[in-house]
């Protein structure tokens, strides 16, 4: 046990690319870049070693494949090993440090899969740096819409084309990466909870049923600029003041929900821009990005539709023009129930506390859920705080996540038939 | 008359750099742009041809002067050319227009002044490149802290002493544009009114008072980020939600304080900056730019009390960290009583109805009032409108700006002392 967990902790600071996981400014590798490409390389290195055959595919996700037979079934791990600006060690790598040690594990315990077993280390998955998530996997799905994303530029002006070109992958070809629905039979992806539940539950793991997508909106206001010092108060039109109430009020309309319901839902006014946004001028331009998520579909329509009727107050009140753009509205996602069965049989076999929950974020095994049975598996992290530089989880943690992970792992491979 | 209106129009024009003032995205023409400086050589050329002689000073400042003798002493009037972002053609330009026609319409009635006639054409008056306002004339009276702003930045990362270096002037010389206290006599600024009073008071012309110098702030509220899909409302620390209730506070204590007070006082959020400002990240870090304005000391030392309390409120109820700095205060600046008395008395032998007033906005006449006495007179415009594409004021209302101020100037250089 020593030396699994030392083994972990290793491992974890490797893909890290860091001797240190302490780091009060965390860890910035976003989708797309040289440091990006850094930790995928780190990544590779400790799949040699496992004797595993290792290729880039047209996305540049990382494959990394224990062959037993080209005809026998195949059955997927992994996550991601990109980050939000200044994020944490552990959203994504966790994935992939426990897809690596259900693997370096089992092999020490001379293992004989019958069936295939592929470790995937998806591309881009963070929406940090082009507002768009989890490229690789939508990718690798076939759900990637090329030509509505090609001109999406980074904060510095760089399209996703570009950076893919500049990366040294092909933009043209990117579409190659694309397997075929049933090509893998299973799909299976851990991750850090971002959230308090577990603790809260006191459960060591959560097996997700649904993962909540977020509806998204961005809510322009339109006033009149003019200057601070000579328009009198009576006579603005300050954009910024008419929408300020919004902001608070989709907070409470949350709140007031949850309050009712007991299917939760999170709603945050997450960015901000402002026009002309200078010392001496009146405000004629203010735009708020919405993103409101819940599993309870009716919750977000409810919240929406309140959204809209405080709009019109707004409108009514002060003399703006307030535009509403819908810019995401997916439906919640429920993943696989023969996994999620399997995946708390594999909790019981192996002594670890389990919980069926929902997630509040996206992950790659959504896009995989789409070509394969898939299931996606939790484990707590310190007081719920994620991309932040203090996100953290204890080698204990993960190491229960190994353990599910394995066990579940050996369950679907020790036959050549899938053990329902 | 209709020869005069015909001149002010096509010299307005000309000063714009445009056959039509009417323009859907205004004028953008920055200090020390290629813009700013195409809209000086036109100044030039129009002063050429009435045989003024004009030089660029050290800090651009372009001085034209009507040279009566070396030992007789100067009566300077003028404004500046730069404008906002998308601005009016009007702000600034005025002062440089009447100044003009002054001096053209004196000498088509072949008048002999006793003191030289300057008109100055001030740099980068506006602060929306660097946030740094009446850079030209601060240095030309002496007033420019160069140590303090060299190295404050424009939008694209152009730090002020560049600027100045890349537009042909050299930032180590720009001290040599600083003239002594007491070698010009008087300066006179003729500017639009920005604001409605003397729409208000159906009044021709504004003798200014005082000018009213803004207070300004920087609130920095900290919370703390996380994702916005993970972390439950009751666990959120997010900084947008906590500092928005100011927003709307600022614009009520005003308006309170104006209900219960004669002198006006404007208050303004009018800049906010947001971290980390993306779709799937509660706000961790909000910047708010306040700015105050009054002529009545109290009232802005009343509100500013307002506010700090109001924060410690927030800080109360909200887990967040709140910074107050300040980063402008100024006291209201009374302009010279003598220049005040005969500007009143130009009006009334013009036949021109006037307002004594005050100004809620700075002009260049705030840094030449530390070298000389000085003047501002406000034309009005239409329905307060400024810094927008919308500024505009009729060429009638210049026209009676013209006929004031070449009623003072010639009362004052008639005679070699004087006019008191």
């Amino acid at each position: 046990m020593l030396n699994e967990h030392l083994w972990l902790e290793q491992t974890l600071k490797q893909l890290n690319l860091s001797n240190d996981m302490n780091q009060p400014n965390g860890f910035t590798r976003l989708g797309y870049s040289a440091e990006e490409r850094q930790a995928k390389e780190a990544f590779k290195s400790i799949a040699e070693e496992l004797d595993l055959i290792t290729y880039e595919d047209a996305a540049g996700n990382y494959w990394s494949i224990w062959k037993i037979d080209d005809t026998a079934p195949t059955i997927a791990m992994g996550s991601h090993l990109d980050t939000v600006y200044n994020g944490g060690g552990y959203d994504g790598v966790v994935g992939v440090l426990t897809a690596l040690a259900t693997v370096r594990f089992l092999q020490e315990k001379e293992f004989k899969p019958k069936k295939n077993i592929a470790i995937i280390v998806f591309s881009c998955e963070e929406s940090a740096r082009f507002g768009i998530s989890t490229i690789g996997s939508k990718s690798l799905s076939g759900l990637l819409n090329k030509k509505d994303i090609a001109n999406i530029t980074d904060a510095g002006g760089t399209s996703i084309a570009e950076a893919i070109n500049q990366y040294g992958l092909n933009w043209d070809n990117i579409g190659e990466s694309s397997i075929p629905s049933g090509s893998i039979e299973q799909f299976i992806e851990v991750h850090i909870e971002q959230g308090k539940k577990l603790l809260e539950d006191k459960k060591e793991i959560g097996v997700v049923h649904s993962i909540a997508r977020p509806t998204r909106f961005l809510i322009t206001c339109r006033g009149m600029t003019n200057h601070t010092g000579t328009t009198e108060m009576k006579d603005r039109y300050d954009a910024l003041s008419a929408i300020a109430p919004l902001i608070n009020e989709v907070e409470s309309m949350a709140n007031r929900l949850n309050e009712r319901n007991s299917s939760p839902i999170v709603a945050t006014v997450s960015t901000l821009s402002l026009e002309p946004n200078a010392m001496n001028m009146i405000p004629s331009t203010v735009t708020l990005g919405v993103d409101i998520r819940s599993t309870n579909g009716n919750l977000k329509d409810e919240l929406i539709k309140q959204i809209k009727e405080f709009i019109k107050k707004i409108e009514h009140t002060r003399q703006v023009a307030i535009e509403v753009n819908k810019i995401a509205d997916d439906l919640p996602l429920e993943l696989d129930r023969g996994v999620q069965k399997n995946l708390l049989q594999a909790c019981k076999e192996v002594g670890v506390s389990s919980l069926i929950m929902n997630s509040g974020a996206g992950h790659d095994v959504m896009n995989m859920s789409h070509i394969c049975e898939s299931g996606l598996l939790f484990i707590p992290c310190k007081d719920g705080i994620s991309h932040h530089p203090q996100e953290y989880t204890a080698i204990s943690n993960i190491s229960k996540g190994v353990k599910v992970l394995m066990q579940y792992v050996k369950n679907q491979t020790e036959k050549e038939v899938s053990n329902e």
